[in-house]
């Protein structure tokens, strides 16, 4: 099993070979690393994922969470790993030490979370979702508010949520009903139902901290009136320690698909009206204050849905390399040709290809996106800290949602390689597919980051961050260019990019309402399209150094590798790039059939 | 719940608009039947499977079947409405009332099962599967077998199933290692071990007939040694009477992502060396016989696969225009706009016309392939048969591949419709979907259909079975190209066609052993798009057809349903058309990147 999760080889190409990471820790704020500890961190997480966090995937997968008498129990075997997480301090591995974390670049923090969350995302979960909340907190609490919160949540001390969702208000957040009163103390008493509360209850920590969106009694309909509330399980006292459980109820469980491990929590607040809360920021602050989250939790939901199409593919790809069945396609009907593994079959390299180019492709961009991030904290004033953020920005509902959707096919391929065995639960994909499937849904599904694409991100700033993109491609196609093995793909690349410029033009255009109704119907094709030029883009930066490595002399294991880079760019550009290119077309000249047709013509 | 499963205003239009079925049997064997007699075949099957089946889906589902102390039981509540389906003669409509058959019509038969299948397939399934095996007895059988046989495994008395993997014979068949030995009786003594039998042993038959794959003993190796043996679960007597238990031993079965109900089971012939078969046809003559059954189990798996997209895509259908959720895009900021059914977001609309366009047109398809097999049937020595028995023998990959996967893909789709709810246990997408997903596994993966595509059907007959398709797509081109509204859309899937056939020309072709492997690895890509284009026609035909209905003076609710066809044409032919085009250059350009890396390139 050891060599399942992420093969150290991919990551060590993205991290020191494509993106230098030893050279940007100069510029990074903790900037004591080297290359050596980097090495250690990357190889403790992936003894620690192996060894112990792995082993109870399928076994958490199988028991599930249950819940009794108000309280949400995870699976037995979760304890002894989730305390090894937590000593080992992996859990906020980026932040200050003040805080309880690390001071690691990102870059690093990706290729440590590529192992323990491929192990068992739901497990490692529990303990890095307090995360995001300790975040909100140290960004906009006041001094007490950090004092008391942050360290603990940020070492997964106690758990972190994100109470948005209520029954009549999913992606229209705006809806939600919650209220929230002041009290004569500086407290609010929160009212409300809650749905789909991801760790909404455990039996990991010994509290739990609930950011809570609510509606101050008075305040404007929609989400300028939303503000948000931290609202302990185990209400803290001033001095830090525990005082009375707050009003705070867990009233069930979801039954899903998948992530049956993690605690889908059904919420009530105030049933007693006892429920406490203490403001976040000032009030109707909610929702900039809660994105702020929500751009790292959607980064982290498509990084989520990569470590499921990374082990699947890896699974698939060893499972292809020792199922004996079949012979040679090309030894014809020869009757005395031996039996092969199956990777020999031209259709299940293709599939094996497909899954190879797209987790090479997203891993790539997912340590970019890193990198930016990386960069621009080491040096926020500098001359490129816009632009990286622009880029940042501009990637946000890329990384989510088209890593999303493609490791779910990734995993479905993967099962499809396995035959019957993969459709039963003998085999691990047939659990990361439908575990993955969730990443397409949860933080904001893949519709509504489209919708964020083109109605937000390509506008701002009249378009600086699309500019900032097709700039950033340009780079890497002129360096294509210059080496003759790569030059017809930076062609084919450089043809899709500006091809990708008039949809963008086309889709982001204002216009009368059927034109921008019609406009949105391509939202995501547009965010599929564009995605696909980025793993085009990141697959053809591979091959960049790729070749280059293959300029020098290299001993022959290596070269086998970079000549693999090479073969995987030439398969997904040669092959994905034109059907994303018939995508565009449509986009370029849109058809409004969708929007014209009549409401009772769907369905019966 | 009344209107899922499938609408019957859409059945209506494939059945007399576009195919005619009123007409079609003049032509029948079986000619007395009629509109009205039709029609009440089709209601009665709708109630029976609203009320009685669909109920026991989820249910299904969740409990899954037992395996204590070497017997199988299925869900409880299956064995009320199995009764009523064997006691309405539900199980085999299109064979001779002579055999317990109703002389109905495939196309009619078809009707029935979208409602049948689609209400709770693994339910139907235990009643139906029996058809195949008697189908094989009735062809091949000696006049004493078939009489002991048939007739009641034609009316679900007795289930049937098909014993031909192996633990090491999956796709490879010849591969298989149970070996028959002939006894001084006639009888044969089988011994070795199945596994992935569908619906291998269950409480809800009084007996079940195994056709199993065996070995004689001294038979040549691979496919060419092997015959097929009927194997009895309870022995027969030749008079018909329950003979000894025969020593066929049920070991397990296997969980499984979907299916649940589905008895997937491991199963030991002659473990105490007392198992006996009976020969089916000559020895050595199994695969040939086996694979008219396959044919058929092929089409079936297709039509499967469809049933349950047309489901999913009905429920996603109707839980948008019930679910509210937000304002009209076009609304822009107006926070006075009104609260909206998702339907009319055009990321949902999308959503929705893109399961409609591939459900619409496979339902066309599958119920074209009856339509030729009705066709032949009633004229086998008619002018048109070969050309229909050509069309048929194209289609069945094609119609078992392609429609398994994009069925994935509209369940997957419908899913997202939902959003969060999708997720859950409790709306019923979730399990269409685990359901839907064996369907590109079994009976031969889609990787197999591929290659029998490719490999087999574009060579037959020196192509004959391609060209006869191409006339086909041809016959509705002209007939669009003189409907104004639809010339544009005629001349795209004019120009697709063109450039399909070259696709063809290209992954037919022989060549050196490095080529036959690239074209291999473009098998499936060819499926695919072959695929899109069957559908583009159908849609094509289908708008043909309301173009010409529009034309003369209808009702203002059919004149909306006429314009829903159009408008799906339009959406698949100017969506769908131009990225297969894109795939289709990928085909005539093939690349060997996926032959060329080294197998050590996949995975660590």
């Amino acid at each position: 099993m050891a060599q399942i999760l992420a093969d150290r080889r991919d990551i060590d190409f993205v991290l020191y070979e494509q993106f230098d990471a030893e050279q940007l820790t100069r510029y990074h704020k903790f900037a004591d690393q080297n290359k050596k500890l980097f090495d250690m961190l990357v190889t403790e997480a992936r003894n620690l994922s192996v060894k112990e966090i792995l082993p109870t995937n399928a076994e958490g997968d199988e028991q599930g969470v249950v819940f009794e008498n108000g309280q949400v129990r995870v699976p037995e075997c979760f304890h002894r790993p989730f305390r090894l997480l937590l000593d080992g301090e992996w859990t906020s591995m980026t932040e200050s030490p003040e805080y309880g974390g690390q001071g690691i670049p990102n870059m690093i923090n990706t290729a440590v979370l590529e192992y323990i969350w491929g192990a068992n995302y739901c497990l490692a979960n529990y303990g890095m979702m307090g995360h995001g909340t300790g975040k909100m907190i140290e960004l906009f609490g006041t001094p007490e508010q950090k004092a008391l919160f942050v360290k603990k949540l940020y070492k997964g001390q106690w758990g972190g949520t994100m109470l948005l969702t209520e029954p009549e208000a999913g992606s229209d957040v705006g809806a939600l009903t919650t209220s929230a009163r002041k009290n004569t103390d500086g407290t609010y008493s929160i009212t409300g139902n809650k749905i789909f509360i991801t760790n909404g209850d455990h039996d990991l920590t010994e509290n739990i901290i609930h950011p809570v969106l609510a509606r101050v009694e008075g305040a404007p309909a929609g989400t300028r009136g939303i503000s948000i509330f931290i609202v302990p399980k185990i209400w803290v006292n001033e001095d830090g320690s525990p005082g009375e459980p707050n009003d705070v109820v867990c009233t069930g469980v979801e039954k899903k698909l998948g992530i049956h491990a993690s605690a889908t929590c059904s919420i009530a607040l105030g049933q007693k009206g006892q429920c406490r809360g203490l403001l976040l920021g000032e009030e109707n602050q909610g929702m900039p204050i809660m994105f702020h989250m929500m751009n790292e939790a959607r980064l982290n939901v498509g990084f989520q849905g990569f470590t499921y199409a990374s082990a699947a593919y890896l699974y698939a790809a060893n499972y292809a390399k020792q199922r004996i069945q079949g012979r040679d396609i090309a030894a014809g009907k020869d009757p005395e040709a031996p039996n092969v593994p199956i990777v020999v079959h031209p259709d299940v390299r293709r599939m094996l290809m497909w899954m190879k180019a797209h987790v090479d492709g997203m891993r790539s961009f997912i340590y970019y996106v890193s990198l930016l991030m990386d960069r621009k904290n080491a040096d926020p004033e500098g001359s490129r800290s816009e632009t990286d953020q622009d880029l940042i920005d501009f990637f946000i509902p890329l990384a989510k949602a088209y890593c999303s959707q493609r490791s779910f096919d990734v995993c479905a391929t993967a099962m499809q390689v396995y035959g019957g065995y993969g459709y039963t639960r003998e085999f691990p994909v047939e659990q990361l597919m439908r575990d993955c499937r969730i990443t397409s849904i949860y933080e904001g599904t893949d519709g509504i980051q489209a919708m964020d694409l083109i109605g937000r991100k390509l506008r701002l700033k009249n378009g600086r961050l699309f500019a900032c993109f097709v700039e950033d491609v340009g780079k890497t196609i002129s360096r294509a260019r210059d080496i003759p093995a790569l030059k017809d793909m930076a062609d084919v690349l450089a043809r899709a990019l500006a091809r990708l410029e008039q949809a963008a033009g086309k889709v982001s255009r204002q216009g009368p309402a059927d034109q921008v109704r019609t406009a949105y119907a391509y939202a995501f094709p547009f965010l599929e399209v564009t995605g696909d030029v980025i793993v085009a883009w990141m697959l053809l930066w591979r091959a960049c150094v790729a070749s280059e490595k293959l300029a020098a002399k290299v001993r022959k294991k290596d070269k086998t590798y970079y000549q693999g880079i090479m073969y995987t760019a030439e398969f997904f550009i040669c092959n994905l790039l034109p059907p994303a290119m018939g995508k565009m077309d449509c986009i370029v000249s849109p058809n409004s059939a969708a929007i014209d047709i009549a409401d009772e013509c769907f369905g019966g």
